[in-house]
């Protein structure tokens, strides 16, 4: 075992020989961005050696200058370890989502208050059981099963129990003299335990989002949201997207069992701050509800998800699917304890999305609705009075910063919000601080106001100073700069603040959210056309997943993110995946809804649809 | 570890400081008679050590003279091995089953050859799926479920799957080039195959007894048995009957492990010999069926059994119960292979006497009729037109040569056959060699006999040289002899043939006898009693069991273990729990017609009934 010393933590662990640092760093807990799922090529992981390891490859030497490779630069990805090494992480690399969470946290709890309805799949029974005598020799679980059945009703078929449950009963039903509470899921004993505990009745439901996992834990005797606690998903280390992580199950030996075992972890985490957080029992949590992208799904099975990411397009199984926690190994529940997988739609259509649409109540025939969820990447559905369709999009990494100059996550430092007038530009930074970069409400308020004003043109071109509109102050004309052919606009100087460096908006980056606001809005344009309606026809959007609840809306509207509606209409649901998981654990009745409606939306593949390249390009324009 | 040597077989092993040497003989695979279990008080498993160990208990010399105790004579199951030691163990504690085993199968194969009706609940489906297509993206596992449905009928819920099973799917299924056999069972998927494998199709039929496991093995694609093979259970090292096998449980740390790890291994032997002699393959073998008491169904599943033997009498479970072969460890099958025990129909009438009930169509609403299967144990069955009464009865071990002096089991040397007229007696043993003992069969003969000529009289009395009949050769009077109060017969005397040892019958094993057929008669009466009907009402007698295949009918019924009713009214049926487990695994309207009718057989619990006592004592007498 050779040992890594992380600064300036100064957190030591031990790896064996010839480990790669971006699972040192995994096991250390230290997360750090690698945007291109570590393949070594986006150049972002780089970390500065101070003692041990000196070889480089020619890869990184395109990342690494040669200056700083005599002072020790690296790329994370690309380093093993085969001796004692100290490394430091620069800050500007590490994820440290705290903000994120907090305020996607305070938007859950704002928008998100009222009673659940109550009718959980997880049911508990407390039985007196009459003692056996000579003349009632009925077998232990025989005993059971009756009074279960005179309390319940006779029409329910008896449940199952798991051999190691049966070899409890004995001894436990006569330590607890004949009075015990069984649980009941999905036909099965979850638990038996003594007296009565009926009282304690728990479930957990997470949103598996590919970079965020939150769980939510719910009172379900009550009906009511305990806690929620929100952990950065920590694959993310081996590939912020889903596309990335896919790659790193087939080039990595174990990649898969990897990847799923970082998914348990960061489960795990949450289920262990929760029960330190409402110091309930583990024990009596009896079932969890997880959503997520297909993708996702799969990762926390274990099942292959290769053939997700070659055409045609497919998943190992997108039905629900019932599981004990035993079966998934390391799970930091009770074995019994169910586990339970919505539907997926398809194979880019999760049941986190399921779940967006069982929230909004979109199948109900009451009214034409779309749901926009955007996070990693962009899910569509349009609902025609309950009749449904679906598409997916890779509209999402633009938001999320990935492939912009100055481009970040939305973490202290960030740049959330831009306003733009004739002299004077503004701008706001998550936590207050100097800025760093500039994440996705951002880049969507500053194209909308230079739009707006007149410093890019309808086609996403930057004027140059002498095209500027006339009104438009010199200083603000100034900031548009011409090097080596290519636009750029100046959006922070480094003398405006203190030490704040300099941030540019480049024409590549414009062009970026070009694509990525093009594709998802080729996406509603194609489910429209489908459907046979325009956008008048919608009565509401449902602006969901994190990012929705912090977008100006204005803004997105301007240049096209959301199609031309009254913002009265458009409603930002939040994590509606999370409320709907939320929804499938506190009730049977919508659970079976989710189950009857996945395989009526209509998927619509866009890849392959025959006018998506015309309305793609149609829709570049702003 | 220390070596222990036994002799003469010279089979080294090596145990744990401090292992008792009953241990050690199961550990190196050489069973013994322990017919009290180990407990020390029968004296029976005496050995002699040759080198090593020299301690010996006070409860040992109740057994062992001086002068054998000088030798190095010891009993098995007081001694523990503390240092390295030489055994050796006589041939006459041996247990050694092969005659009995091959005329018990000899026995099986006469009586039954049909065919079997054929509607198994393992089901194959050999599926074409449609490759998947951009205009096709179901899952693999919805494109299964599909073709299964079309297939099998859409009135069929989907069946469930594993998560380990649907890991496999993706790459299964294209290495197959899509062409696959699924297999159903219980509603789940047991295996997915590549290619057509409709054509391998086996499960196996256990009869889990007390002495005796046989396997069946069947072909289920065309209802045929293969295969029959038998192994002493070798549990038996631990208690030759279920009530010693209990104590076993609660003396012993870890006790109930052991008893199940030993049924498991004899299990394991079986299926390990089926494979052998039938080349087939492990994973054709897609259900097990166990039947047995319903000791042996706790022992095997690990169910703690000590409330069966406490009264009340309570089993665990006495319904009926499916599971994987993986929930058992050691178990050699497939993880998924499914293993069915069907019902108990109480804590001393097991799924074997259910089975039996539907082997011979007891069930139906046709006649009258009446099984005794007299194993360790004797269980009654008492049918009326359909309507059905059990009871239990000790009534098995004076006939497996318990508690008989020169008792033994029916195995090589054992006189199975006794004649007695006025001037001569002749006798058969087993193998036909000379005799060592006399084993049931021979018992009921020779208490027949010594009735038939007035040796002993109605109340069971031996009589004495001046009291037996005129007609009686001075030779046979010679025979009885009276020593220290006590009357004995002497079978075989010393000088008969070459080496034979004395063979005496005393006052003692008479009685033992007496209670033995006490219990059974008493049994059968108060059945009757309860349902109101007289001997004369019933139709047929089916006298099932291994025994039941080897009595004289005319000496049973002359000393009154059977019924009083002509000849030909009894059948015999040999193993009529095998040949029922066979049935319930070949058909699943058997099957269903075992569980429907286990709680309609009315239990007569004979201990607590009133008339018990009276029917006992009346029933003494021949």
């Amino acid at each position: 075992m050779i040992k890594v010393t992380f600064l300036p933590d100064n957190r030591n662990i031990e790896v064996n020989k010839g480990t790669s640092l971006l699972e040192a760093l995994a096991k250390a807990g230290i997360l750090i961005e690698t945007p291109c799922g570590g393949k070594g090529i986006c150049g972002k992981c780089k970390i500065l050696i101070k003692s041990g390891n000196t070889n480089i490859s020619n890869l990184e030497k395109k990342f690494i200058s040669p200056q700083e490779i005599e002072k020790g630069f690296r790329l994370a990805c690309q380093t093993r370890i085969y001796k004692p090494i100290e490394i430091e992480i620069p800050s500007k690399i590490r994820l440290n989502l705290q903000p994120v969470l907090s305020s996607f946290l305070k938007g859950e709890k704002k928008s998100y208050k009222k009673n659940l309805p109550l009718e959980p799949e997880v049911e508990k029974f407390f039985l007196i059981l009459a003692k056996p005598e000579l003349d009632d020799q009925r077998s232990d679980w025989e005993r059971i099963l009756e009074e279960l059945s005179r309390q319940r009703g006779r029409n329910h078929p008896p449940p199952q129990i798991s051999l190691s449950l049966l070899k409890k009963i004995p001894a436990l039903i006569r330590e607890a003299d004949f009075k015990i509470t069984i649980t009941l899921g999905h036909k099965e004993v979850i638990a038996i335990e003594k007296g009565n505990t009926t009282n304690q009745m728990y479930g957990i439901a997470f949103d598996l989002g590919t970079t965020t996992v939150v769980g939510y834990l719910i009172d379900l005797k009550k009906g009511k949201e305990i806690s929620v606690v929100a952990r950065t998903n920590s694959q993310i280390i081996y590939g912020d997207n889903v596309i990335s992580r896919i790659e790193f199950t087939q080039r990595e030996k174990n990649g898969l069992s990897l990847l799923q075992k970082e998914i348990i972890s960061t489960v795990n985490e949450i289920i262990q701050e929760i029960i330190k957080c409402t110091q309930i029992n583990q024990k009596d949590i009896y079932e969890i509800v997880a959503v997520g992208n297909t993708c996702m799904q799969h990762l926390f099975l274990g099942l292959d998800p290769i053939n997700l990411a070659l055409s045609p397009y497919i998943s190992v199984s997108r039905e629900e699917f019932y599981l004990k926690a035993q079966e998934i190994s390391d799970l930091l529940l009770e074995p019994e304890t169910k586990v339970y997988f919505p539907s997926n739609i398809s194979s880019f259509v999760g049941s986190d999305i399921l779940a967006g649409i069982v929230f909004n109540s979109m199948w109900r025939k009451k009214r034409n609705s779309l749901l926009i969820d955007l996070g990693t990447n962009g899910e569509i559905v349009l609902s025609l009075k309950g009749e449904l369709w679906a598409c997916s999009t890779a509209a999402g990494p633009a938001w999320e910063g990935v492939r912009i100059a100055f481009g970040m996550r939305a973490v202290d430092g960030a740049i959330d919000k831009v306003k733009i007038n004739k002299r004077r530009i503004n701008w706001h930074t998550i936590g207050g601080i100097k800025a760093k970069g500039i994440c996705g409400s951002g880049i969507i308020d500053l194209v909308s106001e230079m739009l707006k004003v007149g410093l890019i043109d309808r086609s996403g071109r930057i004027v140059d100073r002498e095209g500027c509109p006339a009104e438009i102050s010199q200083e603000i004309k100034n900031r548009i700069i011409e090097e080596a052919g290519e636009r750029r606009f100046l959006l922070v100087k480094s003398n405006e603040k203190e030490k704040n460096k300099e941030i540019y908006f480049t024409q590549k980056d414009i062009r970026e959210v070009q694509v990525a606001k093009a594709a998802l809005q080729a996406g509603i344009k194609i489910l429209l056309k489908e459907v046979g309606i325009s956008v008048k026809d919608i009565q509401v959007i449902f602006l969901a997943g994190a990012f929705g609840n912090f977008i100006n809306k204005q803004s997105a509207l301007r240049i096209g993110i959301l199609p031309d509606l009254p913002l009265n209409k458009i409603k930002s649901v939040g994590n509606a995946a999370g409320k709907g998981a939320e929804l499938i654990l506190c009730s049977q009745k919508i659970r079976k809804i989710g189950n009857e409606i996945y395989k009526k939306v209509k998927y619509v593949e866009l890849s392959s649809h025959p006018d998506f390249s015309r309305e793609f390009i149609e829709a570049m324009s702003f």
